[in-house]
């Protein structure tokens, strides 16, 4: 008996959830759970399920392929740990969160490695026994310093998400481009409010009253990538932006962690700079 | 072109949405949404869906009857304003809400009447054109009381939901047993914290840091029945009961106008005492 | 015996609070409840006080004026119904909420009348015997339809503050001068995100999962004056904007409400384009 | 230049504000900060002040003594890390959130030690360099069990606080009477609901839409201590309650640290059964 989460990604039409039970039906497969959603507007649909039963991977995408429309995505994954690399600077609450998570055995993960480029984190990731690799970014421009990433994690076979962890630089389109939608990234402020440096001061110069934490994936739009997760806290004028910056380290890393299990359990779909998540 | 809600309730078992998605096929309806759920605990499935097209209700309905297992609850809808009937004592803001919503159009419903064991609250109702009816339970034992509501409300026809906008009068099970699943209250507590009488009271008592409100529906053990929707906000040290109490009624009429509209859109199933919203 | 509001905001120096202090004791008043605040960055200090005691309101404020630096401000007020006049449009569940609020006595405030540019909202108001007046924009420029308005205005007396529950126009550079600090309007997203037109629209196409609205004065760059209070509501994938539209109106009402109660209790201080709310 | 943290509990009386800040005045001492509150119902009086100067603690809560009523509460601390003790049993998540913070220095204290009824967090606590020891409870009654416990600590000097993070046995009245007010708890429900054994399976049985965590000092009445922080998140039938156990960690460690925060930054004042925070 194996279980396996099918997720289907296609144009709406109808008859779509009928032929996908069909298929499921026909090879006597449990639905352990199902989620749906037509974008009317868009016109697009999409359908997580995961079904328990005695059937082939391959065979069962065969079948779904055979009846689905020809442009549909339709990918089969059986649930086993994904293969991450965390990218940090100095900051520790974060990864720290991601670490001990993965102590406890609470997330789908293999940790390969946390990169950066200071070792400020190296002595916390080192008692975790997992490779610490710093790269300094000193005297290198920023094409240089990507690059030895880039060279870093091509070392890693089989990544399938790149954590940014509170990780204080800016991408280039080329390392972005090298792994869209497998990027996630965590922006300490109300997206799109705060875009850019230092989001707690500037939230503090503007007198909000709440602030918060966007997990998205990183486009080539500096904060604008498809959101996964956000949540807020209130404040009061007694907080100077240190104190924002302090209390919102809490949801930072809540709301990180948050995304990055959605996405290790397969839970999200990009589209049109957007997520739909079941 | 019609559109519908179906709602399934069954004992779960292999292609039931498979059967219900190819009732839908086969009459050519779009599903414009559709939500499921399987309690693995118990063995039952639930589903939800809107659909759109070219069908009789009655003949919907059947197709579906036809194909389910026999013990399989089956409703087909056809969305149009529900029945309510408003109860309240004396205090304004979660009726008013109710009012303002129906007033703007928000609701689907008519409101029939709002009963009351006060005349307090007349002026305010007569504005909005609504009959409003007094039954004073004063010199009357409980069941007295209660025989002339009962019989008051007898005198309306086909009422959907009967809304306890802050009745502070307890329901006897004859009643209660009469509009079953059919009593929407809402208890001024994060339920199944302080039941009972003045639960603001209660709550100060404890010292607690977060007060609450709750919309469910009536059964015999008070303050026991399913649940429909919760809400809290933060209080502190600084908050006396009557200040919750003020603070309390805006998350009150809030979660008791959310979990009517939840009612009126058919959205909610019961079963163990429990609730599914979709 | 009389109870009286204290407002003191001062450069900070030592002494300031045992300055006050000992005024309060020199007349035996009894200090009902106290709050303070320095901003240290900009070397402000703040204070409230609820006092109670048998002493004359100018003869207080003479004896802190006595003794505190010459540059501080001093409000001694006694709490009383302040005079509100509201502006809306077409929108019905932000005036709504104050004309049930007002009709409960929640509110230490009288409605004077209420002014728009439509008369939606003609019949609701009278509802309530308050006078609704109707100044269409229609065939006006901005500045001459604005004229008739403050014109309306001017003729109450003693107007405290305009309240725009959705009010849907943008105030001229002159109006909101007219009116420094006393206008509190409602804007429909979590600003600094998404302001101007169409905030649901805005954050539906940015794909947020969290939407929010603002109560804040209103000053000459749109929706940038010092904000008042703030709420959020979580929202998915499966929320068009006219469900985030429709779900966010509950928190546009409570939020401004709870920044009109504010400015009606006196609790409310305004510099550098912030607030200290007490 | 010396910065203290001032305490003041008394009995209300006109006149302490005055007193206090005049001392603080004649010691030419800076207020940064400054909190009050009036509990009228029980003529109870707390100040909690932050102050900045040139002067000697013993003398400056002589001072104060001399002019406050002999029954006052005056504590004068100077802020320095406090000594705590933890207390688990297997769960890693709020071990974990207060190693970390520990490790980031983001906590005033010193952790001497973790004390367990089972080994599963060596491995964990050992990384930091933390002393962990294993007391186990097998074959050993409840008292003999708490003996070994309490010799264990008493092993340690000065010892502020004794935190529980998630230690899952119950403390007998000798326990809590040894530390009363020292012991912080994590309960994973939102207290009062939910006392005892597996919060979750209870709110899942009940059929809750909100689930949470309290923070409280522990007294002799299980789960009824002085409640510090509480928090909550929303859930929804689909949530079987090992999915609540799960989603409850991140509120459970949150609130737990939080507490533990006010306690080391001498924010707390217990009285009745209930905290006042600052």
């Amino acid at each position: 008996m194996s279980q396996y989460r099918v997720l289907i990604d296609a144009y709406d039409e109808k008859g779509l959830v009928n032929k996908v039970s069909g298929v499921f039906y026909s090879y006597d497969l449990n639905i352990m759970s199902n989620s749906e959603f037509v974008d009317q507007e868009n016109n697009k649909f999409f359908m997580r399920s995961v079904v328990d039963g005695d059937v082939n991977l391959e065979e069962l995408k065969k079948s779904l392929t055979d009846i689905l429309p020809s442009n549909t995505g339709i990918e089969v994954i059986e649930p086993k740990k994904k293969n991450i690399i965390i990218m940090a600077t100095k900051e520790m609450h974060a990864l720290g969160d991601i670490l001990i998570r993965h102590e406890a055995g609470e997330l789908e993960a293999n940790i390969l490695a946390v990169v950066s480029n200071y070792n400020d984190l190296e002595s916390l990731v080192q008692k975790f026994d997992i490779p610490f690799i710093t790269i300094s970014h000193e005297g290198l421009d920023r094409s240089t310093h990507e690059n030895k990433i880039i060279e870093c994690i091509n070392g890693f076979k089989d990544v399938n998400y790149i954590v940014l962890a509170k990780y204080m630089r800016i991408l280039t389109p080329r390392f972005v481009e090298t792994y869209e939608d497998k990027i996630i990234n965590i922006h300490h402020s109300f997206l799109p409010a705060f875009i850019g440096a230092n989001p707690y001061k500037q939230a503090y110069d503007r007198g909000v009253k709440i602030i918060g934490a966007t997990a998205h994936f990183v486009n080539n739009n500096l904060d604008e990538g498809p959101i996964i997760a956000q949540e807020v806290i209130h404040v009061d004028h007694a907080y100077g932006w240190r104190d924002m910056q302090r209390k919102g380290k809490d949801v930072e890393k809540i709301v990180l962690s948050r995304a990055l299990k959605l996405a290790l359990e397969d839970r999200i779909f990009v589209y049109a700079n957007k997520t739909v998540i079941f």
